[in-house]
C-alpha cells in the first residue's frame, strides 16, 4: 500500500466541545505501531453511548475527540506484530477487546477483557498512551478504542474482529455494538430456555434484537414495552408477541406485567436506560427464579434500587455488556448467523447518510423510527 | 396414643404484645385436620426472625402469636390423609413447605413453594384457615407454620422433613432454619467453586456455616468482615482464612477488600440484614463475574441500591430463602450429612436453657459470643 508507514489525512467528524455539532475536518492518522492496526472505516452507524458522550453527560467523556463505535472497515496496513490480519482483510473493530491473555480473557467467565482498558479509556492507544489522531498538530482523543467517525481510524489488534469478505459492510457495521448486545443478553447473560416468558423494555434497536434473540431461544411469550405505541408494529416482526404502554395504565409497569403473566416473567431486560424502569423489571419477575438483565446504560450518577426482599425471594439480577459476546471470536460468528440468514441486520438499518450529514443522523436517532442510521464513510 | 384426637393442654411462650416479654401459657393445641400433623416440639432455639417480629417492627406480625421455628420434636398424631410421617417418627418442622404439586415446586428452580403460604402467612391453618391454638377459647396465631415455642404443634404435613431417629434432637434443631441457610447460599444459591476467593459479611450463625460451606466447596479464601473482632477467634475453626473489621479503615470496606483480592471477590454473602452492607458486599465482587448473595432480612421498608454499571460489568445480585434447600427433601440429607460429621452442628449450640427461661434466650441472642441458644421444651 502506497500509505503504509506513512500520516494519512482524511476527514474526521471532531467533537471539539460537548453538545456542539460535530466539525468535519481533515485530520492526520499516525501509522499503527506495534500491536495497532489502521483500517479504513466504510461504514459506520451511530449509537446512544456516541450521544451520551457527545452531550457532556459522561463524566469520563475526553475533548476534542473523534466518536463512533459500530462500525466497519478494511485494514489499511498493520504495526508491528500483528499477525492476525493483514491490509486488504474486512473488519469490525470493537469497544471491547479481546486478549486471551488476562484475568479476565482466561477466566472463561466474561467479555471483560481488562488489557487495553485503561488506555482506551482515557482516550488513547496502550503501546505509548498517545493518539494517533490529530489537526493541526494538536492531539484529538480516542473514543472507546474506535473513533470510527474517522474516514482512517487506528485500533488495537485485540480489538478488531476479522469477517468474511463476502459480507455487506454497509450492513454488518451493526454488529460492532447494539445487536450483539441485545441477543448475546438473552443467548448469554440470561440464557433464556425454550417455553420462556420474557419481558422487553424499551423497542429500540437493543430492545429489539433482544426480542429476535428471544424467538430465537423459543421463548412462548415475548411482550415488548414501550412509552410510544407506534413501536409495535414493527417490533411484532422481531418476535414480539404483546405489546404493554405503561402510559395506558395507572398501576406500576410491574403490578401489569405480573397480572398479563400469572405471577411474572422468567426473564426481563432493561434496553432503554433509566433506573425506574430497570426497578420494574427486575419486579416484574417471578418469585423463585425471574431474571432480569440490565442492558440500557442509565445516566451518570443514577441509582438502582428495590427491597432486598426481591431477591431474598429468588429474583436475580444481573447485566451485560456487549451481550457478552468476546468480540474477536464472537464477532465474526455472529457475521456468518447474518450471511446464512439466522439473524436479521438489514432490518435494523431505517437510514443511510452520507458522512457530511453525520449531525443530521444525531438529530435522527431522536426521531421515534429511527433504529439505526449508517454512514457512508466515503460518499 | 391416648392424646390422639383430643385437644391438649401444654405450656408455650405466648407473644400477646409486641415487644413484651413472652408469657408461658396453659395452651390448648386442637388435634391435627386433614393434612396436618401435631409434634410434641421437643427442643427449640431462637432465630433473629423470632426476634424481628417479637419486636414489633415486622409490619405482617399478627399478635398474639407463638413464636418459633428452629425446632425438632416426634409426631404425636397425624390427621387425615396423612401418610408420609407416622406418631412416633423425629421430624423437624420447617418453615418453608414443599408440596411437590405447586408451579414452584415443579419448577425444578427454586424451593418456594407456594401451596400453603397465604395461610402461613395469615397466621393460620390451609384448611380451614383457622389456629389449632387457644387460650382460654381465645384463637393464637401460628407463625412461619411452625410455632415452636410450644410443648406441642400443630403443624402442615407438607412442611414436615421426617429425619434419622439416631439423631440428637437437641442439636438438629438448628437444621430448622440457620445452619441450613448459611450452607445453602454457598452450596445453591453462589454454587461456589474450587479455588473461589469468598467474603463473608457477618459472623453470626448463618455466616459461620456459609464459611462452612465455602470451605466444603473448597475457596481458597474465605474473608470474615465482622463489626466485633472478637468473632473471628472462633470464625477460624468454621473455615474464615482472613478477617477484616470495617471499624479499623477510613475507607468503604468494598474499597478494602478489592484492594486485599486484587479486584475483588468471586462471592460475597451479607449475613447481617443491613442494607448498607448488603451494597458494600455487591461492589466487593470482581468485576465481570462476581457474585453477591443476600442473605440477611432487612427491616421493613429498608432498599438496596447501586449503580447499574456494578452490573453492566458483571456482577451479579441475587439472595435465598433457607439457602434454596427444599425441606422435605433436603432437611433429612442434612441430618444425614451431619450424623456422617460432614457438617458442623453442635459447634453453634453455645446456650442451653429450660423452656421456662425464654425470655433469657431473647437477651442472650444480643451478646456477641451466643449463637444458638436451645431450650429444652420439657425440662
Ligand atoms: N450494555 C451495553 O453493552 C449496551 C450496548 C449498546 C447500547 N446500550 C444501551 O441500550 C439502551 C438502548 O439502546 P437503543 O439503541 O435500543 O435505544 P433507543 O433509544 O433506540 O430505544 C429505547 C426505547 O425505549 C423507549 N422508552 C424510553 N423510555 C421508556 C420508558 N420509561 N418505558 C418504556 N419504554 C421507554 C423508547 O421509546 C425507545 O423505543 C441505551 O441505554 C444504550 O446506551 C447498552
Ligand atoms: N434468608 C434466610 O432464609 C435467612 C434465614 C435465617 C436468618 N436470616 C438472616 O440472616 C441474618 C444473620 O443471622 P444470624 O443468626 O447469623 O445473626 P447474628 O446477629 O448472630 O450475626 C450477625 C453478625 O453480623 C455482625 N454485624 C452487624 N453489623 C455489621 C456490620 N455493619 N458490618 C459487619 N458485621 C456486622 C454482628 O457482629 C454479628 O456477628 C439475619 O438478618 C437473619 O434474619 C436469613
Ligand atoms: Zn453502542
Ligand atoms: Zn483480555
Ligand atoms: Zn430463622
Ligand atoms: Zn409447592
Amino acid at each position: 500500500m502506497a500509505t503504509q508507514g506513512q500520516v494519512i489525512t482524511c476527514k474526521a467528524a471532531v467533537a471539539w466541545e460537548p453538545n456542539k455539532p460535530l466539525v468535519i475536518e481533515d485530520v492526520q492518522v499516525a501509522p499503527p505501531q506495534a500491536g495497532e492496526v489502521r483500517v479504513k472505516i466504510l461504514f459506520s452507524a451511530l449509537c446512544h453511548t456516541d450521544i451520551y458522550t457527545w452531550s457532556g453527560q459522561d463524566p469520563e467523556g475526553l475533548f476534542p475527540c473523534i466518536l463512533g463505535h459500530e462500525a466497519a472497515g478494511i485494514v489499511e496496513s498493520v504495526g508491528e506484530g500483528v499477525i492476525e490480519v493483514q491490509p486488504g482483510d474486512h473488519v469490525i473493530p470493537c469497544y471491547l477487546a479481546e486478549c486471551r491473555e488476562c484475568k479476565f480473557c482466561k477466566s472463561g467467565k466474561t467479555n471483560l477483557c481488562g488489557k487495553i482498558r485503561e488506555a482506551t479509556g482515557a482516550g488513547v492507544m496502550f503501546g505509548d498512551r498517545k493518539s494517533r489522531f490529530s489537526v493541526n498538530g494538536k492531539p484529538i482523543y480516542h473514543f472507546m478504542g474506535t473513533s470510527t467517525f474517522s474516514q482512517y481510524s487506528v485500533v488495537h489488534d485485540v480489538s478488531i474482529a476479522k469477517v468474511d469478505p463476502k459480507a455487506p459492510l454497509e450492513k454488518i457495521c451493526l454488529l460492532g455494538c447494539g445487536v450483539p448486545t441485545g441477543l448475546g443478553a438473552v443467548w448469554n447473560a440470561a440464557k433464556v430456555e425454550p417455553g420462556s416468558v420474557v419481558a422487553i423494555f424499551g423497542l429500540g434497536t437493543v430492545g429489539l434484537a433482544a426480542s429476535e434473540g428471544a424467538k430465537a431461544a423459543g421463548a412462548s411469550r415475548i411482550i415488548g414495552i414501550d412509552i410510544d405505541s407506534k413501536k409495535y408494529e414493527r417490533a411484532k416482526t422481531f418476535g414480539v408477541t404483546e405489546f404493554v404502554n405503561p402510559k395506558d395504565y395507572e398501576k406500576p409497569i410491574q403490578q401489569v406485567i405480573i397480572e398479563l403473566t400469572d405471577g411474572g416473567v422468567d426473564y426481563s431486560f432493561e434496553c432503554i436506560g433509566n433506573v425506574s424502569v430497570m426497578r420494574a423489571a427486575l419486579e416484574c419477575c417471578h418469585k423463585g427464579w425471574g431474571t432480569s438483565v440490565i442492558v440500557g446504560v442509565a445516566p451518570a450518577g443514577k441509582e438502582i434500587s428495590t427491597r432486598p426482599f426481591q431477591l431474598v425471594t429468588g429474583r436475580v439480577w444481573k447485566g451485560t455488556a456487549f451481550g457478552g459476546f468476546k468480540t474477536r471470536t464472537q464477532v465474526p460468528w455472529l457475521v456468518e448467523k447474518y450471511m446464512k440468514k439466522e439473524i436479521k441486520v438489514d432490518e435494523y438499518v431505517t437510514h443511510s447518510l452520507p458522512f457530511g450529514e453525520i449531525n443530521n443522523s444525531f438529530d435522527l436517532m431522536h426521531e421515534g423510527n429511527c433504529l439505526r442510521c449508517v454512514l457512508d464513510m466515503h460518499a
